[in-house]
C-alpha cells in the first residue's frame, strides 16, 4: 500500500503529466474501455458539507477506485484549511486489494485544467492568440497556466463577477510574459479561446459576445441550477463534453437541453475527438464548446500518474497493509 | 492520519466491541441521526469482480466515510486471497480530511455477525434454548459464535446444501460446548433463533418449517433475487430490518412485498426497537424475522471502534498525510 502525501504533490506532478493522464483516460472514455459510476453526492447536515464519492474503473490502465472528499465551505475562515478536500483510493483491479492513497486537491485543481487545455488543444483554432478568462479564483489560475501551453496566445483578457480578484489571473499572465486587459463581457468577442471557471447560477456570458471561430470551455457547472453561459450558445456550438450523461443533467448542457435547443445527440465526448472517430471542429467559422463536468475517472488517472512519479522518485510512503 | 491494517483486526476486535458498535449505530438510524449514502455497486468487467462503496454518516457518533470494495470470484483459487476484499475509510466530518484506513474483511464478518445477534437480543424469546443454523460457510461460524452469547442455548441445530460443510459449525457448537445435530430443514421447527446465512436464489426455509415463537434472522439477502426464506414466512412474522430501503428492494423482504403479502410499512426498523420506540415482540407465540441487509454504517462503526482500540493499544500506524 503506497501512500503520497497532499504535501508531495506538487513537487511531483506536472501539468504536462496531468495533460498527458486526462486525454488518455477521455480518449479511453469514447472507446468505452473506461467508465465511470454513478457519483455519490450528499448533503450531510454538518458543517454544511458536501460529501461524496466519484469512482471509476479503467480497463486500459487497469486503473480502479475512487475519489473521496467534498466541499466544508467553513474550512478556511474557521480553521485555515482549504474548503475543498478529498483524498483519491486507488485499488488493485486484479484483487480488489486498497493499492494506493493519494492526496486529492492539488490534484483536482490540475486535473480540472487539464480538462479544459484538452479541449483546446483538440477544439480551439490553431491561430488562436487571444484567451478570454471569465472568473478569476484559484481555480481560474490553474485553467489559464495550462491554456497558455496550448497554443502561442499573445493576449489574456478577463472577467470576474468581483473585478478586484482580477489581478489573480493578470500575474499568471505576466509570469508568462503576455500582456492582459480586464473587460467586460462584451469584450469577449475578441476571445478566440474562453475558458469559465466560476460558481454561477445565472449565465454570465452571452451567445451574442462570442465571435465565429472561437472555442468556449464552460468549467464551472457541476451540479443541477448552475449555469455559466447562456443556453442559445450552446445551440449555436458543437457541444463537446467529457461526459454525455452529466452534461445533460449536471453539467453547463442541461439548460439547453431542458429548453429543447439541443438534444443529447447534439453532445459528443471530447475522447471521440482524441481517438479520431468524431471530426472535433469543422471549420474555422465554428463555434465549439466544451462542457467540462469533472468526472471521477480523471482523478484517478492524475492519481495514477502521481504514484509513479512518487514510487520512481523514491518518496512514496509504504505501509504494510 | 491512522491505519489499521488487517493483520491487526482479530487482535484488536472483540465480539462485544462489534455488537456495541452495531447495536449504537442501528440506533441512531432509527432516531435520524444517522444514515447511509446510496449504494455503488458495479460488476467491473474484470475478474468477474463487482465492486462498490457503501457510505453513511452518524452524526451522533460523528463517524463519517465508506467501505469500498467488493467480491472477487477468483481470489482464492488464483492467489490464495479471500474473495472479499474491503477496506474502510474514515473522514473527520468537520475538515472534510481522511482520517483513518481499517481493513475491512474481518471486520465485515464481525459486523455482520453483530447484526444477527443485535437482533437475537431484542426480538427473541428469553427462554430459547435451540438455535437452528441454515448454512455453514465460513460466515455462518462467525453468526453462530456471536449469537451463542445473547440467551442460554443449550442446543444448535444446522442444515446445509453441502451436508460435508456442517462441522464448520459443529465446531463452534463444540467449543462452546454446546451438542450439535444436523437437521432436516423440517427439523428447524425445533427452532427457538434460526439464522439463515446463505447466498442462495431459491427459498430454502418454508414457512411451515417455523414454529410459533421464532425469531428468524435472515442474512444472506442482499441482491435483487436472492432469497433464503419462503415469503409466506414474512407475511406470518412481525419483520424488522437494518434499513427498510434495502429491506424491501434487495433484502428478503423485496419478495413479499414484489408479492403483496407485506407493505413497505409492515417492515420496522431495527433501531427503533433498540430505543424503545417500537414494542418488537409482543407475546411468545410471535414468530418475529429480521431482515439483515448490511448497512455502510455498520462498516463505519465498527472501524470507528476498532481505530479507537488500535490507538489505545499503541498499534494504529500514524502518517503524516
Amino acid at each position: 500500500m503506497l501512500i503520497v502525501p497532499e504535501r508531495e504533490i506538487a513537487n511531483l506532478m506536472t501539468r504536462e503529466a496531468a495533460f498527458d493522464a486526462v486525454e488518455k483516460v477521455f480518449a479511453s472514455m469514447a472507446s468505452d474501455d473506461a467508465y465511470n459510476f454513478p457519483v455519490v453526492r450528499e448533503a450531510i447536515g454538518h458543517e454544511d458539507a458536501l460529501y461524496g464519492f466519484k469512482g471509476g474503473f479503467d480497463r486500459a490502465g487497469l486503473t480502479l477506485g475512487l475519489k473521496a472528499g467534498g466541499y466544508w465551505p467553513n474550512n478556511l475562515e474557521k480553521r485555515d484549511l482549504i474548503n475543498h478536500q478529498s483524498t483519491v483510493f486507488l485499488f488493485d483491479p486484479d484483487t480488489g486489494k486498497a493499492k494506493a492513497m493519494v492526496g486529492g486537491n492539488l490534484l483536482t485543481a490540475l486535473r480540472t485544467a487539464a480538462a479544459s487545455s484538452v479541449s483546446i488543444k483538440h477544439l480551439a483554432r490553431e491561430d488562436s492568440k487571444v484567451i478570454g478568462m471569465i472568473g478569476a479564483g484559484h481555480q481560474a489560475t490553474f485553467q489559464l497556466r495550462a491554456a497558455l501551453e496550448q497554443r502561442n496566445f499573445e493576449k489574456v483578457i478577463g472577467w470576474n463577477y468581483h473585478p478586484e480578484m482580477l489581478p489573480n489571473i493578470e500575474n499568471v499572465a505576466t509570469e508568462a510574459g503576455i500582456p492582459f486587459e480586464a473587460v467586460e463581457l462584451d469584450g469577449m468577442r475578441e476571445a478566440d479561446v474562453i475558458i469559465s471557471i466560476t460558481s454561477a447560477f445565472t449565465p454570465s456570458l452571452l451567445a451574442a459576445q462570442v465571435s465565429e471561430g472561437t472555442h468556449v470551455a464552460c468549467m464551472g457547472t457541476d451540479t443541477k441550477g448552475k449555469q455559466e453561459v447562456e443556453a442559445a450558445l450552446l445551440a449555436k456550438a458543437a457541444v463537446f463534453t467529457d461526459e454525455v450523461a452529466q452534461s445533460i443533467s449536471i453539467g453547463e448542457a442541461q439548460h439547453a437541453i431542458a429548453q429543447g435547443l439541443i438534444n443529447e445527440a447534439d453532445v459528443h465526448q471530447i475522447g471521440a475527438v482524441i481517438n479520431g472517430t468524431h471530426a472535433g471542429r469543422t471549420s474555422d467559422n465554428q463555434i465549439t464548446l466544451f462542457d467540462g463536468t469533472g468526472v471521477g475517472l480523471q482523478d484517478l488517472a492524475v492519481a495514477a500518474s502521481v504514484v509513479d512519479l512518487a514510487v520512481q522518485k523514491g518518496v512514496a510512503i509504504e505501509v504494510d497493509f
